[in-house]
């Protein structure tokens, strides 16, 4: 099978625009088949207050509201989507941006309201439809993703990016030889969160259970893990941890760089 | 050659949720090649007035400054491509959305300013890449355009959807036997201004000429007629201006409507 590289850039990497420029042009300089997903970044909390819309949060989550559904369809599939389509464009990578509506990649289910919170118009991936992302690939374009899903019934879900990089490398490991890569602010996985270059090049399922227990691996990284396993059981062939800034390192094999989740 | 139908919408269909529902749904059931056009309407200048943004007009023509730009990439790209894609979807067409930068499918030029008028980020268009277009319409999608081109530089350009939809049907002309379908607020053009009903039912070369003589095609017509007819010059089969509410009589040519234009 054929290699692809699904790699995931949060806000960190979309809000600054030399950081997002550099990290393009690396990104363009690799020779592989590639998907990129991308996250939404601060100009949807921008715009949202520029419209004097409040954003509503519940345990660090954003509720997504008529008017908050609103800003995110256009600022994750029109602002950035195509500023980053655009951008790769100039550099030569023939991008083609795209959100779970269309050719209804993701079909997705708005997430239930449970303990009496009402997430809003989030939804939860029910079904990839890897095909049109494969004629995609093979027709030499590079897919990028926005975290946005459909329902099926006309509307659209706001969906993480995280969860929206996982499901795609699930669904595409029946085609391709798939690597999912996390591009986030640290250089990988810390053996000591003080230490900024304690990175664990390597974690099992067996180190990852370990580390849990010594408290290595603390909250907000678990559901992180948690995920990349669940996607490496279901077919992902590994799962890398990383600084957007080594992603020609990791993917070229040229330099040891961040962490490396394997079976 | 395949048969394919570029249909064109405007504001006055965008603008209205039911009047959107029901052309969609004309639309999903005709069983034809076809791509959706869509221009504004009058979201982006609400979303604009929200955030502060004065519309700066030149002879009824909105000026592209830095921040227009971006909300016309937000709305255009975002909100009504993704609303019309999801809506799309749900009545089982598998659309997909795309701004000229998607694929590389139009490659413009900032227009230059002319006469002191400095238009700002409009877009002439330079080139189309028409076979990702054909190869998407070929495995059974339905590409729906927002009236966005892109520069080649990293930069997105606000293109007339009219202009879009024209320079797409001249391009794919070669790989497809091609119908324009311009839906506008009236039947077609009107012999009779006064007269919603007097509907001139066809048009050829010399009647325009004759029609313009007569002074019954009046200034704000005579662009879209001269685009048309050197669209069918450029080998476009026909261009037909219509009624929204018309679109399933011409294509099924069910019943005479609208107006056909011919060499």
């Amino acid at each position: 099978m054929e290699k692809l590289y699904i790699i995931k850039v949060g806000g960190n990497v979309i809000d600054d625009d030399k950081t997002l420029q550099k990290f393009l042009k690396d990104l363009s300089s690799l020779k592989t088949n590639k998907i990129l997903v991308h996250g939404g970044g601060k100009v949807a909390t921008e715009i949202s207050k520029g419209l004097g819309i409040e954003a509503q949060m519940v345990d660090g989550r954003r509720i997504t509201d008529t008017e908050t559904l609103k800003i995110v369809t256009m600022v994750y599939g029109g602002l950035i989507n195509k500023k980053v389509v655009s951008q790769l464009q100039s550099m030569n990578t023939n991008a083609i941006g795209l959100t779970g509506a269309d050719a209804n990649i993701m079909l997705a289910s708005k997430r239930p309201v449970k303990n009496g919170i009402d997430y809003g118009f989030v939804g939860d991936v029910e079904k990839i439809e890897a095909a049109p992302l494969a004629t995609l690939i093979s027709s030499g374009l590079t897919p990028v993703i926005a975290p946005l899903t459909h329902d099926g019934k006309g509307n659209m879900l706001n969906t993480n990016a995280d969860t929206v990089a996982s499901t795609l490398a699930v669904a595409l490991s029946k085609s391709f030889d798939v690597s999912l890569v996390y591009c986030f602010e640290l250089k990988g996985v810390l053996q000591d969160i003080n230490d900024k270059n304690s990175v664990i090049s390597s974690i099992d399922t067996e180190k990852y259970g370990q580390l849990k227990q010594d408290g290595v691996i603390a909250k907000g990284m678990i559901p992180k893990m948690d995920n990349s396993f669940d996607a490496i059981k279901a077919g992902v062939k590994s799962v890398i941890i990383c600084h957007a800034d080594d992603i020609v390192s990791i993917v070229n094999q040229s330099e040891q760089a961040g962490t490396v989740l394997k079976a």
